[in-house]
């Protein structure tokens, strides 16, 4: 592609506490969430000492410090999530323990502003000496956690702690003072959280410098002495104004290209912009699978070389593919283009959502395209970042729905919802989204401006869809009535309360077939319905042997909606080459039934194309 | 493709007499035919002399011969066409004329039986010397005329002359008598619907003696003359068990085929099924417009070298594509494999449909894939095979509608009709097919055994189509309910009165890509839906040049019908590389109205791939 300057649109987000998610395909989940995953989240976390960790930092209980250095995060992270679900919907008891967890966290803060449980405990001369000990990281998933408590409760405590903490990163680093290198990244989005909620500058110019210290050979800790790894590994090769390639730990690179993006929307400069449209056709171009999986590699958790995308033994951290969500979203905020939503939607109906088990309560750390029947979830990790991700995402889900930009507003997810934005004109508008999406590409949408005005809503056009009808106001949109842009339909018309869209987007089965230069896909066909990938499991087909199957060119999918099963499922149907059924189910669904094997991307028969077209 | 032994079904062809078409899309163009098509095909015979020609050689009317000595053909195909058009709905006046014309063409007979009004009256001495003359085209027409008009009005005269002349031919050719290549196949498949009329095994015998002289140098006349041409222009390089390649003149081809095809389907013969399967899979594979066409060259107007396919200079003879369904339909009938009823359905609504203008009394000769502006349909031609051609194809298309099978009943063409079958077991069945085909997907398909009984439904899958949901007797096909066998859906049941299938085929906006080897068609992309293969005309982009425009890669269109426009056709928007809005319309209705450019294949704007896959 030719490196072309994007326009920057610096759209609005529009926060998940302004959308009501109805939707039959979401709800459940966001049930299970609150019932089974947060409550579970909590048990491990109480469980595994992680908890406990902050009260003996705090003195507060005797004790060394048990589990891995970052493990801190986990419990920041759960408190996050639930935040989001207590924005939602209140819940005292859960509110109560939050609280008290906080006032432990609170307690293990140094008179510094220090915070760092295993450090305080275990090794207070090591503090800041190691650049991979994640002591940033777990800072940065403390803001997090208390930006959401702070607006979801108006309880400024933690958001106290963190500024604190924040303030004694930006007392010892930045210029003149003390270099770092942050091993892990995520405290660089953090801090412009932070920035957006207490307006402090020197937060968000502390992330850019933050940013701005890699590439210069700086780092100094585990990563850099390990040669196996070496400074690629956190993306501390390049400056990364010059970023040309996705390299490294997934989601390090996600959570940097994140705060880049971050940096973008909010200062415009053009040479992250150049460096973040070369990264990401990178990654997506030549080094993302189907589901939106990104990083192939156990060995570094992350990427190895171009098109390298093995399935068996795709690693596909769960953590990667909601990175690539924060990453994707800002981009499409900053830039405006369907595109980076498309990724988003890629990953939640995908990559995403295949990290948890429809019981809420069993996790996979990987999310590989084939198995020959070994791969199964858990209810917890020594590592368990992704459980903790998951925990956090999916109740702030309804963010990614919507987004304000300069003459109107955006849809970029597909759910049943309800919406209050706030135009860049000052206009207020309620939405009403009705749909069946992903199983049906029915959309209505009823709008109600505060009062009849002129603006524009941009309806998100699939990348997998083709075709599509549309209506506005009653009438169907004749002539060039709604054309595309930048991946969206347009309408800009005078909208008056109550009037109604329909967009029908053809969802026709898609067999997708990989570039050539993808070996391991060689030969082989994925089947995708609308924004979901499908695959095949044993348990559907039994007595079939892994692999010892193909299926013809041209195959044809009968597509049936399967209220029972799965939670509710569209299964497609096709043959073998020798005519035996193949049921298709929704790779997010695989490994909640019996073990067995499963794969993505299925063997073609071989057959030269029937026409000279 | 393995060259197979396909299994012979030898499934029974339902007349259109016993179907009844009450569709929005074919109902117009069948009342155009009878309004205005036939009677100007009549006016055009009497005014060039071609019926007059008859008068003159039956010594009824004084004067020379006038035009083409193949125009008697022409006059017979107007019968044809008329006899259709009689068997849906009488016409006293339409009759009379018919057999006004029949007096004249009885008169013109000779005493031994031979008719061809050129040689009995400009050169008795050069009958059967030149075996290009088309002496036994004509009298294929002649008998297929014969048959229709039997079949529609029960009067006998005409079937009688094409008899005596089938006797006639009998009595000079065959085996002891004298050899015959005919230069121009017709009367091969023309002698085998004779035999089944009047059961005269001699008739397919002679059919079979005919097909049997080709490739073996018994070939005398102008084509074997030329060197430019020699025997390949009408397929007598070889025997024709021996046929591995589609070769020369394509409407001669084609109708060899189907002659050949007319045989295995009676006899099973294997080594013309052979013959037919190698040489099927050459022309659809290697040397077929998506439109359907064949034939690039003008030359030859036929066929040159493999995957020669240019669209500007394409001659695509809409006669050719007429013999193409011929051909597909008895292939499908003799093979039971929906891949043949695709290709017709393909031929229906593009390169056959192509040839006539939405008032009827225009035709293409030629149906090229792009035109700068200098191609239009016109009123007449000197050779009128296609116009006369059309006025036979379009009265008769309720017969491809349906199939009896060994175990039940096809469904080939999705057309609104109503139909009554006889099946294999005797047992009568009533079918009322609803659809608004070829525009949505929907078709609903009601069955009226006389009695309740248990058989087969096969509903064709059309290979445009990948995913598809079905009802069947009220309820959702579950499991692994229907799959697919041949091209078809298979719903063997205990089928009762009243009894109602669902079948809703998605119908996305497909873009095809010819194969790398198609020089003309590299670097374009071409617009699909359903069966309907798109086109851009400059009308409908004012101020635009020719070719100075290309299509995004992913490029999504928009899909409106408008019923006021062209007869009601479904246009599909999308917009160029500099969002410029483009109106796709159905190739079918193009130079319908102003003058200028056309293109089938848009250039695509070249970009890599987004993602890995």
């Amino acid at each position: 592609m030719a490196e072309q300057q994007a326009k920057i649109h610096a759209w609005q987000g529009v926060s998940f506490t302004g959308v009501t998610i109805n939707d039959e395909f979401w709800l459940p989940r966001l049930k299970v969430l609150r019932q089974t995953m947060l409550p579970d989240c909590l048990s491990k976390c109480e469980e595994t000492g992680r908890i406990k960790n902050f009260a003996k930092a705090g003195g507060l209980l005797e004790g060394h410090y048990e589990g891995k250095y970052y493990n801190d995060s986990d419990v920041y992270k759960v408190l996050e999530g639930i935040a989001y679900a207590l924005m939602s919907e209140r819940d005292a008891r859960l509110e109560a323990e939050a609280d008290r967890i906080i006032g432990l966290i609170a307690a293990a803060q140094e008179e510094d502003g220090y915070l760092c449980a295993y450090f305080t405990l275990e090794n207070p001369e090591g503090k800041w000496t190691d650049m991979e000990k994640h002591e940033m990281y777990n800072g940065g998933h403390l803001i997090e956690a208390a930006v959401a408590y702070y607006e979801a409760t108006g309880k400024r405590e933690l958001l106290e702690v963190a500024c604190r903490l924040a303030d004694h990163v930006d007392g010892v680093f930045g210029p003149g003072k003390r270099h770092w290198v942050e091993g892990h990244q995520e405290i660089e989005l953090a801090l412009v959280k932070l920035y957006r909620v207490t307006r402090a500058e020197r937060y968000w110019k502390l992330a850019l410098w933050l940013l701005e210290e890699r590439g210069h050979g700086h780092g100094v800790g585990a990563i850099w002495d390990n040669p196996e790894w070496g400074p690629a590994y956190c993306q501390d090769d390049v400056p990364v104004r010059e970023i040309k390639q996705v390299t490294g730990h997934a989601v390090r690179a996600m959570y940097l290209y994140t705060a880049m993006t971050d940096i973008v929307h909010a200062s415009g400069d053009s040479a992250y912009a150049e460096a973040l449209h070369r990264v990401w056709t990178h990654t997506v171009e030549r080094n993302m699978y189907i589901t939106g999986g990104i990083g192939p590699s156990r060995h570094n958790e992350g990427f190895t070389s171009d098109y390298d995308l093995p399935n068996e033994t795709a690693y596909c951290e769960t953590c990667a593919a909601i990175a690539m969500v924060f990453w994707n979203h800002r981009m499409n905020l900053t830039f405006g283009d369907g595109k980076y939503a498309d990724v988003v939607e890629r990953e939640m109906y995908n990559g995403v959502l295949s990290g948890i088990s429809l019981s809420g309560d069993q996790y996979f750390y990987e999310n590989p395209l084939a198995s020959q029947g070994g791969h199964h979830r858990v209810p917890w990790f020594e590592t368990s970042c992704c459980p903790t991700n998951l925990a956090r995402f999916l109740p702030s889900l309804g963010q990614y729905a919507y987004a304000v930009t300069e003459d109107g507003l955006a849809v970029n997810q597909y759910m049943n919802s309800e919406a209050e934005l706030v135009l860049a004109s000052g206009l207020g508008v309620r939405l009403k989204l009705s749909t069946r999406y992903p199983w049906k590409g029915r959309i209505e949408l009823e709008v109600n401006p505060a009062a009849s005005a002129e603006f524009s809503i941009r309806l998100r056009m699939p990348e997998w869809c083709r075709g599509y009808r549309l209506e506005a106001g009653g009438a169907r949109i004749g002539g060039a009535g709604a054309l595309t842009d930048q991946g969206y339909l347009v309408l800009s018309r005078h909208w008056s309360p109550g009037d109604k869209v329909v967009l029908e987007l053809d969802m026709p089965v898609n067999i997708v077939r990989a570039k050539p230069e993808v070996e391991a896909d060689r030969g082989r066909v994925a089947v995708q319905r609308g924004p979901v990938v499908y695959c095949l499991e044993q348990t559907d087909h039994p007595g079939w042997s892994y692999d010892a199957f193909s299926i013809p060119a041209g195959a044809t999918f009968r597509v049936e909606h399967l209220p029972e099963l799965l939670g509710g499922v569209t299964v497609l149907w096709s043959q073998d080459e020798d005519g035996r059924p193949l049921r298709f189910i929704p790779y997010y669904a695989w490994d909640n039934r019996e073990p067995g094997f499963m794969q993505v991307w299925i063997r073609e028969r071989e057959e030269s194309g029937l026409y000279s077209f």
